[in-house]
């Protein structure tokens, strides 16, 4: 499971002062702990400094990496601010998120045309949010090919399906994970990823529906997950979700994980 | 999700002794507690007293159904024990089960023959324990045709596609929940139940695992499950993961569990 440490986003209050302090201790002890915490991307995020975001971003990519060895998520639709960031990142960066919107697609393509970012393409056409797999499919099956025929691997994009709350719709859930499964059959190469925690937007005990819904997740073929990898026990329901779905070679990872009291339960 | 309760089983020492003392009340209300908690079905199962079984198994059967309404899981293999706790039982009993090793399934069918016994079909066979789904589909589907062909409905079948140590084989967990989608695919009308606790066998912390598995397990269709409805921390799993697969309209279920305390999180 590739996972993308989350912490780093400007709409937290502690990080927008960070940011605005430009604190580099705080942020890099943000980037450390996300890192040995198991993540192996980390986001970046400056979008509620609206006019200073490319100025931002590309600060906190540089502070990010001056304390870990570890490639960023850069987190924008901006693109001045995404090449802003990218000139100084070491390594392969990943651009959260293209997607079918035309303004964000006609805009980001060029950036991502013939390069070895990588790029999470998000389910989301101007026609608003799919509501069902085959919604999903027929904005996947677009930008997936719109991003190969431009040169940009398969292996390279990791399609976000777009978790909607099962609280509006009873269906959400079980229309999100086939789509998970589809593209994972129908698109060779292709991954999928996403943050699941709007699924339990509007109900109670959200922790319990997330940590569900991230192992019917798991089940289904995602292997990306844009998360905070200090949540101990999500990370441990991960561990074991991989363990049994087959991804981890006799139990090693999650024995030596429970060796190392990696994992809380 | 059909739960049938565990804990009427001879095998645990407390449930041996009240059994031998003839102790109404102390299986009474374990009967008791197990349904409030959501149990459907209770399991009885008197094994251990091998020249006695049929004498204690009807007794059993006597004694649930004298303090509650509900029926009764025959849990043997021996086809004068089950006859004896049908010989009392009220409502329609679950056979708990039949299996493809030749001598049980020779003395279970003519029990089950055209009647409306719910019963339990483990996907065994004189071959030894299925490996791969492949395996556990052949078994299934000799059952399943040799049971439907002695009038029994298809509705009335639970396959128990037999839950193998992930520890022992990496591949097992995938295979099983592999399996539990197939059948319900290709068996019409078909259930799959089972107990899942072995996929743990061997590791630490098997109450997370056990809990991960039994949401994949959902996810992949099963909808029934022997086990112990008083862990409140499994209930609250299954409740999670039924309303996030769709089986819970408008999420009342979990909401009127969570506002009546039902479950532990």
């Amino acid at each position: 499971m590739l996972i993308v440490g989350e912490l780093i986003n400007a709409s937290r209050e502690s990080i927008a002062g960070f940011i605005e302090a430009k604190d580099n201790a705080a942020i890099g002890a943000a980037a450390r702990n996300q890192l040995e915490a198991g993540a192996t991307y980390l986001d970046v995020n400056a979008g509620v400094f609206v006019d200073d975001e490319a100025q931002y971003l590309r600060w906190l990519v540089e502070t990010v990496q001056s304390a870990v060895d570890a490639p960023c998520c850069i987190d924008s639709p901006d693109p001045r601010a995404i090449e802003a960031a990218l000139s100084v990142h070491r390594g392969t960066a990943m651009i959260n998120s293209i997607s079918l919107e035309k303004d964000r697609y006609d805009k980001l393509l060029p950036i991502l045309a013939g390069t070895d970012l990588k790029v999470v393409a998000l389910c989301m056409s101007d026609e608003g949010m799919p509501k069902t797999a085959e919604q999903r499919l027929r904005i996947a099956d677009k930008l997936i090919n719109g991003l190969v025929s431009e040169n940009v691997l398969a292996e390279n994009i990791y399609v976000d399906p777009l978790v909607q709350p099962v609280a509006t719709n009873t269906a959400f859930g079980k229309e999100f994970l086939e789509a998970v499964a589809r593209i994972g059959h129908e698109f060779k190469g292709v991954h999928t990823m996403c943050g699941l925690s709007n699924i339990s937007f509007g109900l109670p005990v959200r922790k319990l529906l997330n940590q569900t819904f991230m192992v019917m997740a798991v089940t289904s073929g995602l292997d990306g997950a844009i998360m905070d990898p200090l949540d101990k026990k999500m990370m441990a329901v991960i561990l074991a979700a991989e363990t049994l779905i087959g991804r981890d070679d006799f139990c090693m990872k999650y024995l030596s994980a429970y060796r190392g009291k990696k994992f809380q339960f």
